[in-house]
Formats: structure tokens, sequence, C-alpha cells
């Protein structure tokens, strides 16, 4: 008898012990999150939003100083600051030679770009000159070639052509063909004014956006979008140009809905009745030299330190050619014909239609939203919107430009082109002018392999390259903008929709947990399930995630089927299968109303069926959200736990108790 | 010398043996992440699309068997379960007595929102007759009350109104005032169609949605959505009630733009020219006296078994003061007028207007999504769009039914009343019908206080809450629904655009990391910095997350200032203060291309400035993307950690090592 009572009371200390150390384990500052905090203390960093604007004013305030004040002015004017650090013998003849490359890819260009908008060539040229010596004193980015670009010259072109003819002063629509040689310059000057008021409004609007820190919509704005958006505006550019190279009158009047497939209907008849075949063999040939050109120029561009300028080389030819055989008057290929010269003076946009350039204004502004001033103050000067381009850039960065003076350099040249050299151009036959389009567009149409690319790599992001692209070309440009836009809130939004939901497991010995799908051999517990919902719980996911929280735990909310059903398959269907439900928040970065009454209806839900729900790595917003909310007087108080290990831990000391006390109970 | 040579040895060996564990604490297999896994062995769960689209169809064709295919056609029948469970003693009677309970509520709600659709009020009963047969047929929920619904009877009076009179069938605009009693007939004729046709066109819309598995859209009709928008919604169905209240005309062919003001001004000079003082008084007095008794009923629910039919009651008391006194004749009080009896045989609906009313059938069906067969067939009897009424489904809770045979016996009720008793109505003043409305708005007029709710809670939900109640009020009910719904989706964007991006730090002696603007105590290392961006990072949040990365690094990506700077205190903030930043990955969900191109472009870009850049607990969607991107490539190998805690602790061994080694150096 002596010998057994100390070995039961050993036996029973070491229960008693165990027990005791269980508990004081739960109650171990880190287990259970309330202890937690009270243990190490935290603070609520949220300050009232009215109190966080006025910080805000007072420090901008505080800021407000004489200095603050010239800093911002003169840092604007960035001349200053290139010329105040301006190298001569290291900076100015690279800069030279830069000026002049760039330059002389500016003139055959600004002409080919200038026809693209439906205006004569020399408003190209303006485009490459003013906002080029804008750019120079405001600009920051040294390599940056302003000017010129296809898809906005294609949207200003868009813009000019909504406009009906009919509302050109002083036309009449039916005197039209009548009178077309003495009111041609009327309507260039009407085309002009329409041209310059859109510049001018796009500049409006991007000061305007970045005067109230809207900048930051650019970021919707995102790349797979700009990839879709800028390969299928590439689409029309080139279509538009097809006609100029077969020497055809382009299709008029194509309807928005599947334009660019009844375009080329459109095309094709024409081509077939009144093809040009001089102006198609120019075309093709200059197109083929040009590409050469550029090929040659891409491989030996480490070897050579010139770039060949085959672009003006081929104006040049082309127009010599076209001037001595008479290509115009003795075989009708279409040339560019009269052109005006010298620097246009300062005049006012027309402010014609601003009603109906608006909407215009407003897709341009999306399509650049960077360039501010330049806009707005070159529209003073003849000039259409513009902004800068990636392929002049590359060669004014290739060419060895140092500072912000190539563009100085450059418009010196351009200057003396305009003010003297344009006429000369007068038989460059069209065809040569579309070619220098087309080839430049290379760069633009080859994006078209971001499709494969998006597609290997992200689902959402493939789908919105796709309708983006898909509806620029089937549609029209500004449609495929917008519908482009939509799509990518749209998608923000499909992303978080189902989410993965995964079960998670033990990995090794280690109080790490991951997906039992990734990490087979990850242990689970019985009866104790974890399971982690990879994204913020709120209203647009909250059924997926009831549903599919349910079906994890093997309980089936649906009702038995009518006829034929097998009842104790069913029966043991409905048996419980876990005790412990534990919910790794980690991946909640927020959680709203509706998720937190999800929680809240499923704990008592669960409650019910004698299962215990406890969530775990729950992150500051999301526990304030819940506090708000009240979830913890609807729930229970312990019901979070800092980590998975944590809660883990804790349900398997609860199991281990109620095991040895059904054991105590069988033994008596 | 004997007694330093060992301790040198113990020394070096301690040294030695520090390294060694330090490099074994470094292969240890959970510290890197690709040693990791190598160690507990992953899978890769992604199936190709194409697969999981087979396997999918596979089960489906699996699962058809004609048991299967039976069940769930006779699922669709729902009554055949209730009946098949019914048990007459418990059901019958409760049932029965529910019935009467509800059908005493449609008869004078029916009426009222009849009048609400501009129709006759008859029609009004016929939408409480036939969905509620329908309903109890292929229903599921014994407690829902279908039929009439306010917000639904004002968005087809709505339809019904843009119908302009003139496209009416013979009649012509000039001779209406002279044929309005001939034509009467005629245009209620006309309504009826619109009405029907709109309600079919809602079945059939909600019809495909079910059928092509599209239900989750209503996913994006989230609370506070709902919650605005209802608001608005009873704002314009309460304002409608008033010229009703005031014996007036209602205004007509208010500008949709700040439709609410501008109706309240129009209504207001009516009622100053025209108002009808005992149609005032009877309106007032009715909406007291329902408010009272509802007040009652909802007080002593609990004692009594029977609810006061306070409504019925008003409507029966209102006829019968009416006829005696003469109210219409005599002084003029509007009143119900001429009813017809008799239920409808079946029709087609009449299809005109289909192209018009298409967008009104589409915003109804975003307004209930949810009731399948009943819009459709019940067309076919002269009704118009409807739902369930949730202050109608509380009375039916309440008044004790049991299954979905109430709606039987409500049938019942109201069949006998439009056979026998409608033309009884006829002298009901109209301003107790516009009451009994007023009344039932009550609670979704009392929703307003929603919106402190959501000011309180969250501010995304709140901004969602106030658009759209803003836009219901000022413009339109379809327009309210409409820019709501698009804010839901711009909102989810938002909401991950400026996330918090928090500095970490250890927790006392826990292996976990926390906010330290939370836990001010949490410890941070030299040279280390841990940091967490708690959002998935991809293109819209991209700008975002780097410029605040190098503010939380300290490292100043602007300029200095022109002039006036202090050389010093630059130098100073240049100066590298971290020689590793670890990056928690635990709240990215997923990242996009944009994202792993600006992981890369900042590891490289830190890398020159001599600090070192590791990621910690990436999910596996996260990792797949950084693999497919070749990211490991693109970077270091060893750049992931699996825990936040291995890799502080590994910088902290790296960063003892390199001390040590300095040490060294100096002491030679």
């Amino acid at each position: 008898m002596l010998l057994t009572v100390p070995s039961i009371n050993y036996e029973n200390e070491s229960a008693e012990e165990q027990i005791h150390n269980q508990q004081l384990q739960e109650n171990r500052p880190q287990m259970r999150f309330q202890s937690f905090i009270n243990h190490y203390g935290t603070v609520t960093p949220r300050t009232p939003t009215i109190k966080r604007i006025k910080n805000q004013l007072n420090k901008f305030y505080n800021a407000l100083s004489c200095t603050f004040i010239i800093n911002i002015l003169l840092d604007r004017i960035t001349i200053i600051r290139c010329l105040k650090k301006y190298n001569l013998r290291k900076y100015l003849f690279a800069d030279i030679i830069a000026g002049i490359t760039v330059a002389i890819m500016h003139i055959p260009q600004g002409m080919a770009y200038g026809i693209l908008t439906t205006l004569p060539p020399i408003y190209g040229l303006y485009v490459s000159f003013f906002p080029v010596l804008l750019y120079m004193i405001f600009g920051t980015c040294p390599h940056l070639s302003v000017g010129t670009f296809a898809i906005l010259s294609l949207m200003t072109a868009e813009a000019i052509n909504e406009i009906p003819l009919e509302s050109f002063n002083g036309i009449n629509n039916q005197s039209y063909d009548v009178t077309l040689n003495l009111s041609d310059a009327m309507i260039i000057n009407e085309k002009v004014g329409i041209a310059t008021t859109l510049a001018f409004l796009v500049g409006l609007m991007q000061l305007i956006l970045s005067f109230l820190r809207l900048g930051f919509v650019t970021v919707y704005i995102t790349e797979p979008f700009i990839s879709g958006f800028t390969t299928g505006a590439a689409i029309h550019v080139f279509s538009s140009q097809i006609p100029s190279i077969f020497g055809v009158q382009s299709p008029r009047n194509v309807p928005v809905i599947f334009k660019l497939p009844r375009f080329y209907v459109k095309l094709l008849s024409s081509i077939i009745k009144n093809i040009n075949w001089i102006s198609t063999a120019i075309g093709f040939t200059s197109i083929i030299i040009l590409f050469i050109a550029k090929q040659l120029n891409d491989r030996y561009k480490s070897i050579m330190r010139i770039i060949i300028p085959s672009e003006l080389i081929l104006v040049i030819i082309g127009t010599l050619i076209s001037h001595f055989t008479q290509l115009h008057n003795r075989h009708g290929v279409p040339v560019v014909g009269p052109i005006k010269r010298g620097l246009p003076s300062p005049s006012s946009p027309s402010f014609n239609h601003i009603s109906h350039l608006i909407i215009h204004a407003a897709t341009i502004t999306m399509e650049l939203l960077a360039y501010g001033i330049s806009n707005m103050v070159s529209s003073f000067f003849q000039c259409y919107p513009n902004t800068g381009s990636l392929s002049r850039s590359a060669v004014q960065e290739g060419s060895g430009g140092k500072t912000l003076l190539v563009g100085g350099f450059s418009c010196l040249i351009l200057g003396i082109v305009i003010i003297a050299l344009t006429p000369l151009f007068q038989t460059l036959p069209m065809a040569c002018l579309a070619a220098i389009i087309i080839v430049n567009l290379k760069g633009l149409l080859f994006q078209i392999k971001d499709f494969y690319f998006y597609y290997r790599i992200s689902t959402m992001e493939y789908i919105l390259w796709i309708v983006t692209f898909a509806t620029t070309i089937l549609f029209d440009v500004d449609i495929g903008l917008y519908v482009g836009l939509c799509t990518t809130f749209l998608i923000n939004t499909i992303r978080t929709q189902k989410p993965r939901f995964s079960v998670l497991g033990q990995v090794g010995d280690t109080e790490i947990y991951k997906t039992i799908k990734v990490f087979p051999l990850a242990q689970q517990y019985t009866n104790i399930k974890i399971l982690r919902f990879d994204e913020s719980l709120y209203a647009c996911n909250a059924p997926f995630f009831k549903r599919k929280f349910y079906e994890l735990i093997d309980i089936q909310l649906r009702q038995e089927p009518l006829i034929g059903y097998k009842k104790q398959e069913l029966n043991k269907n409905q048996d419980i299968k876990y005790k412990y439900v534990i919910l790794d928040c980690s991946p909640l970065n927020f959680i709203d109303t509706v998720g937190v009454k999800l929680l809240i209806e499923i704990y008592n839900d669960l409650k019910k069926r004698g299962i215990l729900l406890y969530l775990s790595e729950c992150r500051s917003d999301v526990r304030r959200t819940l506090e708000l909310m009240n979830f913890y007087e609807k729930t229970a108080p312990g019901t979070i736990y800092v980590t998975t290990h944590h809660a883990v831990t804790a349900m398997k000391a609860k199991l281990d108790n109620d095991l040895q006390i059904l054991n105590t109970i069988t033994q008596i």
C-alpha cells in the first residue's frame, strides 16, 4: 500500500503538471492575440481623416518659404540646371552630332506623319520644331525625342474627319466639287484650326490633371493595356497607309462597327479598280530599302559611328526621280504637292467645335498624360497634339547626345529646312512617305508577340491585352481605349473573385504551414483543419468563400436528391470530421463589412455543429475592422491566435486534454 | 605557454564551430527556399486550362444518368418535396392563418403599388396572385412573400412613361384631350402591353443568366451598393406619392439631371395652386394611423397572436367614408375610380417597343436576378415585373406559416377578392393608397443610417454607398444603378492602390515580426530593414510601391534643389543606412508581370548601391510567376527565404561574420 500511494501520487502529479503546463502554454503571451498585445503593447496608429488633412496642410504651409517657391519655379525650367552644369569640351560636339542625326530623322517623319493627320506635310514639321524647342527648356530627359507620333497623328486625323465638311465656314456641300481648288486653303485653314484647338485642349487637360495631382490615374494605364492598345492602333495606322502605297484614294465613311474588315473590303475593290502600278512599285521598293537599311543600322550600330539617314536619302532620291521623270503629270502617281515654307507666326487656336473636340481631347490626354505644357503652348504655333517617340528616342540616345541641348541643335537644322527648303519636296511620291510610316511601325506591330508572353505568364493580363487589342482593331481607336480601361477595372475585381482556397499542413518539424497541394508531405492532424484563403475577404468573393469553406471541411449545404438516394452514404458525409477549423488570415489585406458578417455567421453555424473556428495571423487593418464590427462580442473573446502554429499547438493540447479526460472516465 | 595554447585552440575551435554552425544553419533545409523545397518536396498542381475543362466535362458527363436528370427536373418543382413531407396536423392550421394574413396585406398593397406603376390597381392584385401561385410550385423559401415591390413598380412606371403617348396605337396627340374618355381603355391596354412585355423580357434575361451560370455577377451587387441604391430609390417612390397625399396632379416631364430637386420645385408650385385640403387631411391621418398601428404591431408582436390588418381596415374605412360622403363628387378628392373584376385569361404580352424596353429589362434584371421563371410565366397573365418583398416576408414569417402552401391559401383569398370584390373599392381615396406606400417605405428609408455605419467602419464602402445614393436621387434610378455598379469596380481597384507599406520589427523573443507602428516595442536590427507591402503587387500599385519602398529605406530619388541647399544634410541622407532589405511577401496574393519587372529593377538598383534585397514568405502562385518571368536568373538564386525570421537570422549571421573578419583584420 505504501508503495502504490507515491506512485499514484507521482502519476497524478505528472498529469496535473501536464495540464498545468498546457494552461501555461495557453496563457503564454504569444498564444492568444489579446494576451499577445497586452504583453507586448500596441498603439492604434489611425489618426482621423480631418486631422490627417490638417497635418498635411500644416506641413505644406510650413515649407512655404521664398526659397522654396523660387526653387519650385526654377525646377520647372530645367535648362537652367543643364546650362549650369554644361561642360563645353565634353558635351558640345556630341550634342551637335546627335542634334543633326535627330533632325535628319525629323524631316521625313514630320512630313509623313503630317500627311497622316490629313494636314499638309509642313504641319508635321512644325510639330517637329516647336515642341522640341519647348522640351529643351522645360523637359527632363536628354534622350527623349518629342514631336510627331503615329498613333496621335491618327487620333488627330479622326477628330478632324469627324467634324462634317458642311460645317466648314463658307463651304457648301453641293458646290464642293466645283469650288475645290478655290476653297482648298479654307479647308486646310479649318482643319488646322481643329488640330490646334485639339492640341490646346489636350495641353489644358494635362495641366489640370497634373495641377490637381491626378497623375495617379496613369496607374490604370497598365502595360498589357498599353501593349494591346498600341498594337491595335498601329494596325490602324498601317492600314491607313496602304492606299498611298497602291496610289488609290482611301475609302471614306467606313462605319465604326467592324471598322477594319469593312475598310479592307472597300479598299480591295478600290485597289482592283484604280491601282497605280508605278506608285505600288515605288512603295514596295521604298519599304524594302528602308527595312534593309534599318536592319543594317541595327546590326552594325556598334561598329559604325554614324547611322545611315535612310529615310532622308529616300525622300531626296524619291523627290529627284519623281521630278525628272514627271511621275505625277505623266503617270498619275500621287505626290505631296506644293508645300509652303517659313515658320508660322504665333496665332491663337480657332476654338471652333470645342464641344465636339472635348471627348477627343480627353481620349488623347489618356493616351499621353505626361507632357504638360508642350501641347498647350505649341498649339499657338499651328501644332497638332504631340508626344515623345520611342523609335526616335532610341536613335537620339544611340547617337551619343548628352544633354537637353540636342533638341536645340535639332531645331536649328529643322528651322532652316522649314524656312528655306520645304517647297523642294513638291514632287515627292506619297508612297515614299507611306513607306516611312509603315517601316517605323515595326516596333509597335511586333508587340503582337506580347500576346504569347502574357498568355504564358498571366491569364488576367492576357485577357486585358486581347480585349483591348480586339476592340481597338474591330471598332475604333477611341473605343478600344475606353473598353480597355474598363476591362482594367473589371479584371482587378475578377482577379480577387475566386482565389485559391487551400488546406494547409505542417511541413516536417518546422513551424511552417504550407498548402498540401504544393507540399504533399505536409502533415495534417486528426480533428484539426487548417485553411488559408489567398485573398482579402470582401463582398465580391464572400459567396465563393462560403461555398468553398464548407466544401473544404466536408459539410454539405445542399439538400438530398428526391429519388434514389442512398441514405448511408449521405449520413456518412454529414458526419463531423473536424473539431477545430483554423483560418490562416495572413493573405487578408483588408476585410469589409460583408466579410466580417460572413465570418460571424460561419462561426455561429459551426458552433451549432460542434466545430470551433479560430483565426490566426490577422493583420492590424483586419483586426480593426473586426473590432469595429463587434466581432469579438459576437463570437468568443479568444478566437484569434497570433500564428497558425500557436493555434495548432493550442488545439492539439486541447485534444490531448479531452482524450485524457475521456481515458479517466473510461478508467473509472 | 602551455596554458595559452589550449586556450587559443579552444577559442579557435569555438570560432570555427560558430562559423560552421552558421553555415549549417544557412544550409538547414528551411532557410533558403530552394533547399526547403528540395528537402520537403513539392508538386506543381497546375493542370493546363484545356485539360481542366475536359475533366469538368467528363465529370459532368459521367454524372448524367436517368435518375440524375429526373432528380434535377423534380428538384425544380419544389412543391412535390413539400407535399411529400407535409404534416397535416402540424402545419395546416398555421398555414391557413398565415395565408389569410398575407392575403390581407396583399390586397391594399397590390392596389397601391398597382397605381404606382400608373396602371389601374387591379393589375397590382394580379401581381399579388399569379407570381405567388408560381412561387408556391417552384419556390424554395416558405417565408418569402413574392409579388409587388415598391422600387420595381417605380421602375416599371418609368419604362411605361418613357414610351411617348404619340406612339400609342390610334391615339393622336392633338385630339387626346377630346377623346380622353373614349381612348382610356386603349391607353391602359397599351400600358399593360408594355408592362407585361417588360416582365417577359426580365424573366427571359433571368433564365438566360441562370442557364449560362452567370449568377456570379450578383457578387458585384454588394451590400453598401444595395443599401445606397434602395435608399435612393425609396426616396423616389416616396416623392411620387406626395402628389396623391395633397390631391394634386404629379408634375410631368421632369428632366433627368437633378431630377428630384426640380420635381419638388414643380410640385411645390402645383401644391400651392391646387391643394385639396380634404385629401391632405385623409392622407396625413392615414399615415399617422398606419404608423401607430405598425409600431403597436411591432411592440406587442410577442403578446398578440394576430397582427392588426391596419392597411386593410384603412382601405375599407376609407372606401366607406368616401362612398357615403361622396368625397370625389362633392369635394374633388381623387379616388381610385372604377375597377374591373375577374381574373385575366392568359394572353401573350404585346411585344411592342421591345427595342425600347430591353435596357429597362436589363436594369430590372440587375436589380433582382434571382426569381427566374416567375416573371416570364406571369407576364402571360397581365403581370408586371415582380419580386419578393421584405416587409411582407417578415409578416409571413411572423404569422407562423410553415410551408410553401401559405402562398396557396393566400391566393385563394386574393382570387375571391379579384373575382368578386374589386369594384367595391371604387371610392377609395388615392391618399389612402399613397399613405400605405409611404408607411411601407419606412424600412428602406431608414437604411439612411447605413451612411453612418459605413462611415465609421470602411471608407471604401462608405464612398460606394454615397455615390450610389447621390446619383440615384440626383439623377434617376437606372443611372444610379449603373453608376453604382461601375463604382464597385473602381473601388476594388482604388482599394489596392495605396496599401499600407510598413517597417517590421521582431516582437520580444518570438519569431514573429510585426509593424513597428502598431507594436512600438518591436525590435529592429542595425543594417537590416524588414518591410511588408500589404497588397498584391501589380501594375496599378507598382509606382506607389517603388516610391514608398525607397522612402522607407531612406534613399532619395529626387534631385537636389537648385538654390540654397545644404550640402551636408543631403549627403547624410544619401548615406546607405542598410546592408540588407527583407521584403515580407506574405500579403502578396498574386504578382503580375509589371510587379516582377519592378522587383528585378529594384534588386539590381539596390545591388549597385551595395544593398542586398531578399524576399520571404512567397506563396506558390507568386513563386510561379517569378519563375516564369526568370526572376531567379535575373537576380541571385538564393533571394527567397522561407520565413522572415529565417531571413533575419541568416542576415544577422552574415553581419556577425563580416564583423569577425573585420576584427581579425584589425587584429592582424
